[in-house]
């Protein structure tokens, strides 16, 4: 019997899924959130990233305040149909509020923590909040 | 002021962070899983991949059953300290249940779901159980 593609199932984890954001031409996870139904249709329907923001309550439309959206060119979701992965092209380059090109740049070895790159562009001068 | 290195807060979540598992070589998202302070830390200790089963409810060594465990590369953490990367090897090169190299072969479009990769090994001669 051939397998049947899988659909994302928003009636696990409270509806919401993990999303991670993975750089389309190189391959860097650059960032993870959360979605809705609601967010994951609105991306797929729009072509841009949208997650939905634990901390605000609300839908994060991911550059809404500084532009830099994040443009989709593929989603893909996994067996269980409970996580989810964009392709993305970063536009701006830094998809951190830091400024960092990745949201993923603190290293844990069993000595400690170090960080392992530094911001790109000057967050102070994009964002008016923690995030975008 | 430098920023200071983050470490995982697993007072955020209800204890439990989503972790991605990358390959070190290929950087192909191959799963994503859920790890509780325990799971990191022995993770961390024992240098291969341990996470928190939510279905089980305990502790899952990946692996455990198939002997295809994740040697972890490198620990990373994001901005936040709520969400963990690994960069692993995948032993015997599936890191899916249903013997995929990775968990997200389904490709969601406006139009509908699709398949886009197949097994690379058959998963009944491997698990006793839908996940190992």
């Amino acid at each position: 019997m051939p397998d049947m593609p899988v659909m994302p199932d928003f009636s696990k984890g409270d509806g919401l899924l993990p999303a991670v954001a993975q750089d389309a031409v190189t391959s860097e996870v650059l960032m993870l959130a959360f979605m809705n139904a609601e967010a994951f249709a609105e991306t797929l329907a729009g072509g841009r990233a949208v997650y939905y923001s634990r901390s605000r309550g609300r839908l994060w439309r991911k550059g809404e305040e500084s532009g830099h959206y994040q443009e989709v060119q593929q989603v893909l979701v996994d067996c269980d149909g409970d996580s989810i992965v964009l392709k993305v092209r970063q536009q701006g380059e830094a998809a951190c509020h830091t400024g960092r090109r990745s949201c993923f740049f603190n290293e844990i070895t069993p000595d400690g923590a170090r960080i392992i790159s530094e911001p790109i562009i000057d967050p102070a001068k994009l964002y008016g909040k923690k995030h975008d």
